[in-house]
């Protein structure tokens, strides 16, 4: 979804934020790419490996600003399609049943979570981050859609 | 976007609602359809036919719902695609000037608009709306994440 969503396009869409502190779809992308690496099928292999009684390492939310600098969109989209076709062939190698999605483990802020938990929050994390590229990008036209603008609840109020 | 996003989808995913009179992905890809087939390209020609002598004729946005009902998601998926393609290639082959994209056109409700701020909010407006399938359906997760919840900006506030 993201290749289709953001290959090719100029920078202007792909570097733009919403202000100091956001993040582009760039960023975000090299957010994914260390979410593959560092988070998603780490902790899960973590829980099976410790259950509750070792936290997860924390995971360093902003580390892709100085991971991706030298990268190029292409090359990010990339690494991700390629991280993420992995990790999930990892997930379906390890074959979890019910009772392992109802196993314990523990988050350095957030405490006890179950494996199952862990796995919700992948999907809806990617989700979020999907909308938050869409809404960044659907923003930069917040002028140009002229008196449209009273319809599209996306760019918020004028 | 949209075929990697829901094509294979079980129906909780691709049927699910916020609640009445909101509408699930089945139903946003139905609006998609019908703006290809009565807003974008033919508003584009309704102003280059009749400047702004003409209001376009009004916009049903829900008549998705008689003419989707008895189609899978997957036709939408592919009529959508199609028409879609069609469409783009008759916005190339008009080969639009900045003078054309500064012509005037008059929406019945909003009054004077310009041609390119029409193609401006046909852009912000898919971006719109795959930003509500993104919500919707990340907000099926919103208990399966459990603590993660605190995390996840797109699931609202427990």
């Amino acid at each position: 979804m993201l290749r289709e969503l953001l290959a090719g396009l100029p920078s202007p869409w792909t570097e733009a934020v919403e202000g100091p502190g956001t993040w582009s779809p760039f960023d975000v992308v090299g957010h994914l790419i260390h979410g593959e690496r560092t988070d998603w099928i780490p902790r899960v292999e973590h829980i099976l490996r410790h259950g509750d009684a070792i936290p997860f390492p924390a995971f360093d939310r902003e580390a892709m600003f100085a991971a991706s600098r030298s990268a190029s969109l292409q090359e990010l989209l990339e690494t991700f399609g390629r991280l993420r076709a992995e990790n999930l062939d990892r997930l379906v190698a390890l074959a979890l049943t019910a009772e392992d999605l109802a196993r314990r483990g523990r988050h350095p802020a957030l405490g006890e979570v179950t494996l199952g938990q862990h796995l919700a929050t992948w999907v809806a994390h990617d989700l979020g981050h999907l909308g938050q590229v869409v809404l960044v990008m659907a923003r930069q036209y917040s002028e140009a859609v002229g008196p449209w603008r009273a319809y599209l609840s996306i760019l918020g109020p004028a």
